[in-house]
């Protein structure tokens, strides 16, 4: 049930904005106990004046590559697994598309389980 | 209150992005205990790299006519409410714009009473 | 932490459209306690299609001008730090770049401490 939004900066090429919808998934498979396909990702391209982040904050150095991930999923799941998510999405987009791991802010939505449907009109998990 | 985001692949006419915002509101109208003119949306289009979905998720056989419908609304609503809402919006969007029932994947997130300022900075809810 | 969300028509200059991001973060800081530098923010410009906002709900006069935010941030903070918030905010746009106090709609989002990843994909908060 997740549902991912991702913002960056415009002018990364297709295969690019793909492997991090790619490797957010596989994160979320391997660390948050996300079923197969279950995967619903939007990526949004900002221009340079509406996309506005700090470079230092938390001493972190931060470039305009910065990648900022919205995930919003069912509450219920553990601090352990919230920071084992947090740390293979990084690791993934460092792989590829290739990421600074300074580049990667993440931030998790809970609702409950009876707030989504999946098709049909029909609330598939209350 | 409801603030609510649709995503949609690039490519649709206005009428039939028009016809999505319309349904939606009515459904909340209808289901949702929605005050008149409280009717807050944006949609956003996106490219194909951008639009990721499963086709099979849940054995809903999905096409890339997937409407993914975000909708923050006060929380308090009722599990019937939410399946009401959810009924209707499939009901509707069905007709107009004619979207396949397979095709509208729709999450809610809920928030507190005081979170909203619908103009002059003033909390109108609290 | 607040990761924030600026929906508004199309058409407006870069300047006006960064002077929005620049007052929200002033008045976060100024109200929300929100830590210098902590600033994160995506704007996005919509079709007239794709923005629909009621231009009488609550009896507030809203025009096309009108700016939808949506501020996901850490729970926690009071009634008053948030009715000071929607007040600040408000003010500020209305100085610059020149909105109309009806036209800001603005809604919190609130998460736990534990949500953001701000680099390294390490939980920083937790």
């Amino acid at each position: 049930m997740p549902l991912v939004r991702v913002s960056i900066l415009k002018g990364k090429p297709p295969e690019y904005r793909h492997a991090i919808s790619n490797n957010i998934y596989q994160a979320m498979r391997e660390t948050f106990n996300v079923p197969e396909e279950d995967r619903f990702m939007t990526l949004t391209e900002h221009e340079e004046s509406d996309f506005a982040f700090s470079p230092t904050y938390l001493d972190i150095s931060r470039t305009s590559d910065l990648i900022m991930i919205q995930i919003t999923a069912n509450s219920g799941r553990t601090l352990d697994q919230k920071k084992a998510l947090y740390a293979r999405i990084a690791e993934l987009l460092v792989k590829n598309p290739g990421v600074r791991p300074e580049d990667i802010l993440i931030n998790l939505v809970e609702v409950a389980k009876e707030n989504w449907s999946f098709g049909h009109g029909i609330a598939q998990y209350a």
